[in-house]
């Protein structure tokens, strides 16, 4: 199966983009994690994105928050799919990384998730890689049956206790 | 190849989502498109949700304003990879679209691109064919490189203009 | 009298959908409380709207946050009143979900209360149940002149104590 | 049956707030039509709250822009169910209005619609209506039927002329 | 001197609000405080609004969040200079107060100050009733200094401190 | 009677700082008008400021867009009560004005109206002027009746043409 | 002198970012101008920011929309100064370009002016030129004479038509 | 080597505006700090705008929430490069502060950094002292090189850890 690529802006972002990474080994797809950062080591960012495709990569996911170029810059090197997750950050309430990220020009797509989606962010990268597996498909198709089956079982404690 | 499926909201969008069927057919990729409404024809979005995989679809873009719900109902349905399109409709600019699209709940992603952005949506769905299709990958490259040359093109003629 | 029913996205909503189920008790409004997903049980959802009028209900109330689709999509499959109440969620301050649930398109309206507004959301099925039925309008008039004398009570404490 | 009062607070709003005229009589609702200011005539607003339930009014719509007070004032003197209607004005793109109509304190709710959302407002007071008429009820569902067909014939056509 | 009215629409109010009366205090402004709300004592607060400048009121402050009515109610029913506060509440971080009480429509201003800005709507008094009343002028001349003292010798400190 | 002084930070600020300007006119209020910039001539904006209480103003309009500072520069050099105009500029519809000019911090205060409310700038100087002047009082008075009455009297023509 | 670099994202940037180029011209700055894109054409924009303060540029300014990157870009690959300028887009009014250019994070400063603030970006390369050049200040200081008469000019005028 | 000059518009921003302090200290760049206002102590920091060039300054940092308006009026009165740092204060998460600092008009340029970017505003001054010293220029690019190094060694730890 091909990677999937979970980068990161900064080390304080790892508390939510760790559920990324627990979703895609809960559904046994290989992953690497790094920590670029767009501004900082804008070169390792470009040399991942542009071998990407080639070293096995199908997905990638970029955390950032602020002004979050992550995505974008990797996405402007590669074609393959990059998901973008806008972290909330000190000030105003993540929508400067919600617009940084999802407001992309014409030409140079990134698949953007809520503010600090990183489950949703690595989902998608299943649902990326499973539409040629049927064995992945199958998998995020029991993960929605848990979930609709807690949904009923809490629906179901809520008419005893309320 | 698998099919992409252009669904819009309303008639009202096609004049937008008309750039996502034409970048689907710049690159030769298959597609239907069609009218259906998350709150005035759930069944029918629902039912094709729910097929979408085995009738040939590999991925689904849903374009819809204000409380767009579209992309979110298709994707409750299916875990093909769903590309939300936010329209800007007559007030709030579309901001109500983007937060309506992007702020899925864990468990259920949807892929947002910009307010209006249809070209990036179909291009999205493109990458995601082309993890697995080499032929589909080289000509995003390709596109990428024209849209390069573009840019470069017109610097040139700035230089004389200017 | 008709019942009313409560749904929420989740039981993290719990807290404050609480609110309207205890203000429906002291108005001795029967009710029933339920936790329906629009995204993780779409169905369930779905068949609950499709069959509540026959099964006696009044009203609904759907408590959703973030893209809160719930409202919505209850709404688009009856047309009894549909109170949605959007909830505030871990980032943007509940803005996302009051728009995901105002901003519904022509045809099929959710009647929106106040970001958390529980309590609001249980008296607007109280005043849509007395439009025909006097008892509980006058139990709402006397509930406004309580509210009314607790404030004017407010009011003459605080000319002893400032 | 009870009639629906449509009130705006301003005679600039009438093209819009004619939309729910039109949608009440198109289901044959009665209905009374006002121009009320909750700032420039707060007495008439405030005496044709009071006495509208005995007026044989069953629901009230409320539509004004910016700082909306209209509906809220009114919902303050009846416990009627009022739906606000918030308007678009010259700036601020409606969202003044949206907030001034939605955020009503406990124990005052209003039924608040989309921005300019006037066809809502009328079938919100409809549905309201209908909770114990079943004529009324079988229109609405009509209606919705009417809807959907018109969303599958636009399907329809959209699968020749694309 | 004719005295300033502080209303607020709740005694959660009370501790900003308080700010406002201890300003008063400070500069032997005579003052009523009073807990009125547009929604639930609107009787009251016309009341109140309608006799207040034959009871002796030079200029009103009216403090209230949410859908921020209170300002606007009182402003309806007098011609006397009216302050409104926009109070911060569970959500939004009061930019629906601040909308709520600064959008009034053209004939009934509202003298909006900031959020939460109880010391400055007490200013703002005291400027207006100051605009007769050369000793209250001399007074918030003098405030003036000591504030601008307070800055200066921070200044001072600072030089020494870093 | 004291005067009134509308500024304004452009000549481009004219046509809606001009209905404040025919506003005084109409209540027979004496003023001057000038365009003086914050940042293109704070001197002339200081010294105005600074001497504008001995040169027989009783109150200042400042009307101004963008990072509109205008009102504050003007409110810091005078006790005198400064009314702020924000005014609606070629992006961000005037929020950024509005807050330049309603967020100011504890000490100097800006009574400020809404987006482009010049109207109400010029009714707000009115009210503060007449707290000592019964016949303007009286005038103001007169002015909501002929409101008032213009309303009664489009709701009477909204019958007759409904 | 040293020179400023005009970077836009896109031509149809050039409207705007003309003034810019005029302002720099009519202070005799020498100046390049250039169209490149952060996502199409990311090499030639690294290469340039790389090699810009051995080429001879003093100050880089860049003009991007959406989600504008291209400033943050160019400052992660250069010490000079990089002006940002957030330019409107067909949605959202500026907001996402702004908050894309503005809020970096820690490291990497963009010194960010208003939308679509061209004339004013030149005017910073201007005043960062001139911090070592006299001739250059003493021109940005006749430059705001001019300025500042023509404001008085214009209220001259005002008193004349008003 | 010219000065910066740190001023803050308020003690209470010194935790923050702290870290522009260091900032300079650490890359040995000569500053003073102050605490001047630009409603509370207008005169101050007008004169000290006005002699800051022929002070030896060569670049300002103006640091102030809310209505921040201490920027602008910095700006205002001297053609040195003048950042600004909006500050996030009670309410409205910062961003009145960004769009008071911003959005200056045309003549007056700000540079502003991030909501809270102490420590990018000292770097922008750093580049602005640098682009005539080389030195300094060299210093900024090992800051750069550390902070490079920094995220790999992050990268790196992340690799056995995760």
């Amino acid at each position: 199966m091909k990677k999937v690529c979970v980068i990161m802006g900064s080390d304080s972002d790892l508390p939510v983009v760790k559920k990324a990474v627990d979703t895609l080994k809960e559904l046994s797809i290989p992953y690497e994690a790094h920590i670029f950062s767009a501004h900082r080591t804008p070169e390792e960012a470009r040399d991942f994105a542009l071998s990407a495709r080639e070293s096995g990569f199908g997905a990638i996911i970029a955390a950032a928050g602020m002004a979050a170029h992550l995505a974008g810059a990797i996405a402007a090197n590669t074609t393959l799919p990059v998901v973008g997750i806008p972290m909330k950050s000190s000030a105003l309430d993540g929508i400067d990384a919600l617009l940084s990220t999802v407001q992309m020009p014409s030409g140079i797509p990134v698949a953007t998730v809520a503010i600090g989606g990183a489950v949703n962010a690595a989902l998608l990268c299943a649902e990326i890689l499973a539409v040629e597996d049927e064995t992945l498909a199958k998998k995020l198709d029991e993960r929605r049956q848990h979930a609709r089956q807690a949904v009923l079982e809490k629906d179901a404690s809520l008419q005893v206790s309320l």
